[in-house]
């Protein structure tokens, strides 16, 4: 049998427990161009609570009824698609079920394990989430040595690698997160230069103290009145590299938007928009580079682990509370040698 | 003596004629560096409007008392710069006075009158107006043959050059504009595709009827409900290139930013600010090609030209009325030959 959670109703405000309910199905077998996965782990991620709601994005909303959409680590079982054979582990977007049949383009890569690097962070620093901060930083904020990178959500999975990655290319990295505990994380084992506290009562000051030569590169994960202050501290020619927005993932109604979103103009700066999928052909090139920062002891992570397709809601709740570092997952299999 | 208008006070929402007030001085001398202009033509711009304000912008606001910033077409008088001599007729940012002294770096460019092009028109298609829509569509906005541009305040002096670059380009040219007479105006006379009233009850649907295929680049000089409206209209990858904000240029406070600005995130696109001052090495590659589109029969524009400086502020009003096409200007003194 197949278990696995479903969407039951669209989330009014934050998730709650009552809209997911436990499914069982029988698990199905793969159509041509089709493989059937067993689902090891799950990567709970922001972008699950966008797809609960009706919302237009790159992706369609999840249907009533059906498992929540979710980035995997999972491992071929059967296969109608050259190139990816049973046995092979992969990346993938699947759902919260131990098996999924998806299409070919649902397989986002083949896992090679690293000597050193446990399993399920080929799904977070060396998966979507490294893959988010690598790309998003590199290739939209465009970061040039010397420069001031400031990150919102910096203890977060993604926020904790772009960070790091800015320090590697030699600029000085600034981080915003709730809670004096995970800016100590952040400067004391992360290495970013200075952390912000987003809840100071004074966030312009405290920007102006941690970055004195302003700010160039502005990779957001945040928005709302964060993005918005932020945008009256930016440097000429500036670049806001937008991950997300979760300050007003769960709101009801649209909030409004940057009202500071003419700096943009006053300094001839861009906002710039991205998902990884723009990136699907260069994910090698970018785990090579990930691994080596590892193996070279200059990028750290952390993987917050739940076990049972069960944890998974109240995992995904925990998104939003404020307290997690790094990266959520939920273990749901091993690996089959 | 220097006859002048002056920033008497700053304007509370649309500037009015007791914001203004006429002055007089002596004519001044160049010092080292500097260089005596004889302003032929004021340039009439929404920047004016924020450049009284006080608020930060790429330029610090005009000071009370001092005469109104504009740009200009000038003759030097009396020079203290190589390679701007007597004689030379410049664009350049000036002020509201018959004469001004400027620094060298307030010369924007030498003109050299050219066949079958009116001198003041070497301030607007061939002048800064030109310019912002020759740098800003083809820089920030990238359009590609086959592309929909979409262009707000599409009647005005930069957006009535913009769509006819476009459609240069190969492009599908749509504006947007105040009235159905300015509609009928821009596709009957200009060469866009598609006029659309921005009065029209529901933009929406306007928009998708005239951007069957979605909008790949948005010009946007206006700003507010029309910008935000657009974003749930662009393509994956489209460009929104900010060039001005008329819609909130006169109010007292910041209004609301765009609640849809995360379609920039959905649609992996941009949003980016620019002035013309960023391409000043290339004005000269610009006029080339603007002047060869006017000759070959591809690029029309329209001047509208007041007389005497006591209309400057007056005609300043009037870009806001919504009445006028293509370029406003006012003419104090022919070119001494």
């Amino acid at each position: 049998m197949n278990r696995q959670v479903l969407l039951k109703q669209r989330p009014v405000g934050a998730p709650r427990p009552a809209d997911f309910e436990a499914g069982e199905s029988t698990v199905g077998r793969p159509g041509p161009g089709e493989v059937l996965l067993k689902n090891l782990y799950l990567s709970i991620d922001p972008a699950i609570r966008g797809w609960m709601s009706d919302a237009r994005s790159y992706l369609p909303p999840i249907e009533l009824g059906a498992p929540i959409r979710s980035g995997t680590l999972s491992q071929i079982v059967e296969s109608n698609v050259e190139g990816w054979p049973a046995g092979q582990i992969v990346q993938a977007l699947a759902a919260w079920e131990s098996y999924s049949v998806v299409p070919e383009r649902a397989l986002h890569g083949r896992v090679q394990p690293l000597e050193g690097i446990p399993l399920p962070s080929m799904l977070s620093v060396l998966g979507g989430t490294g893959l988010t901060a690598y790309f998003g930083l590199l290739e939209i904020g465009r970061p040039k040595a010397g420069e001031t990178v400031l990150v919102s959500a910096a203890a977060g999975g993604v926020g904790s690698v772009v960070g790091q990655i800015a320090r590697i290319q030699g600029c000085r990295a600034v981080g915003l997160t709730g809670s004096d505990e995970k800016c100590a994380w952040l400067t004391d084992e992360l290495g970013y230069d200075a952390a912000i506290n987003y809840k100071n009562p004074d966030l312009r000051l405290a920007l102006k103290e941690a970055c004195p030569k302003g700010i160039d590169v502005f990779f957001d994960s945040v928005g709302g009145e964060i993005l918005n202050t932020v945008l009256t501290r930016i440097n000429r020619r500036a670049r806001v590299a937008l991950c997300g927005a979760i300050s007003q993932i769960n709101a009801a109604t649209l909030p409004p938007g940057p009202s500071n979103y003419l700096q943009l103009l006053a300094k001839s700066a861009r906002m710039e928009g991205f998902t990884t999928l723009d990136f699907a052909k260069r994910y090698d090139e970018a785990r090579t580079d990930l691994a080596r920062w590892i193996r070279e002891g200059k990028l750290h992570y952390r993987d917050e682990i739940a076990e049972g397709i069960d944890e998974a809601p109240l995992h995904l709740l925990r998104l939003f509370n404020g307290e997690h570092r790094g990266k959520l997952m939920v273990k749901l299999a091993d690996a089959e040698v």
